[in-house]
């Protein structure tokens, strides 16, 4: 993967439209990944991320117990790929295998890379407060990366059974936002 | 405002693209509005919604205060007024008046809807858990209203400093996917 490291100070603005990511863990070596739409930042430095894994998932047990994941974010030209690992099992299957994603090692965590998403988000678990109730953890981004390759990248942002709106035009407006 | 209720079944899917949003409260018949990135679904029903509201923000008192809100959703067709909504604060003006933007009574809520939003959820905050460390509510939707004469609305998702993205074309695909 060409890759390029990305400062923590810019993870926002990636998450903060709203798209659909792709959350990978690993336990024992094994690898897997899930699709996920439920999440939100919750500060920009370091960036924490707040994220609902169902109870469900095959991925909520690794996560609580490794504590560790990315958060790799896919464009339209994998959509369908997104659309498979969502509705399958890593119970069932090797996801990285049966969908022809490649996972590749990551720097701080053990949960692997995507390499055909264009931004790849290393986390850490730090508050788990939340996932009783609610299944919500929140996450600290520790280390980031983008292919710089990637200059208007697709974003997918998903709308229910299987239906996405694809990012559009960009707009300026004058802000003092963040 | 030309309104229908929506059901609150589907509000998942107005949210989980990831639209920036207006969030309104009221206090001692006193309307206050802000704009708002840092939201996601909780769950699907009755719909849950996380959010941050820093405590800078003037809603934030008010909002822990009562205990209630409208979420609306604007469309680029507002964009300007959303972004003039960001950059001020109630403690100075009322925004509903400076930027002309209409305050309707919602049914449940004490807190108004926007008649130049497409859609309008009110919310009663149901968990203060995480406001002291992460200014994160937990918010659960009560209420929904569209206006069933847009049809094709286009949100707008905040990208940092005043960009925006615009929401695009929509693909469907093939998906056992809520």
């Amino acid at each position: 993967m060409r890759r390029k490291s990305f400062p923590l100070s810019k993870v926002y603005g990636l998450l903060e439209p709203g798209p659909v990511v792709l959350l990978t863990t690993a336990r024992q070596g094994e690898n897997n990944v899930m699709t996920m739409s439920w999440l939100t930042m919750m500060e920009f430095e370091p960036p924490l991320i707040g994220c609902v894994v169902s109870n469900q998932d095959y991925s909520f047990d690794i996560l609580k117990a490794t504590r560790e994941c990315v958060i790799a974010i896919p464009t339209a030209e994998i959509a369908a790929k997104v659309v498979q690992v969502g509705n399958t099992s890593g119970r069932d299957i090797d996801k990285f295998k049966s969908f022809d994603l490649t996972a590749e090692p990551a720097s701080v965590v053990k949960a692997p890379l995507i390499k055909e998403c264009y931004a790849n988000f290393e986390c850490k678990v730090i508050d788990t407060t939340m996932v009783n109730k609610y299944n919500f953890f929140v996450l600290e981004v520790v280390k980031a990366w983008i292919n710089p390759a990637v200059k208007e990248p697709k974003t997918i942002h998903h709308m229910g059974k299987g239906v996405f709106m694809v990012a559009g035009e960009k707009i300026k407006l004058p802000s003092k936002m963040k």
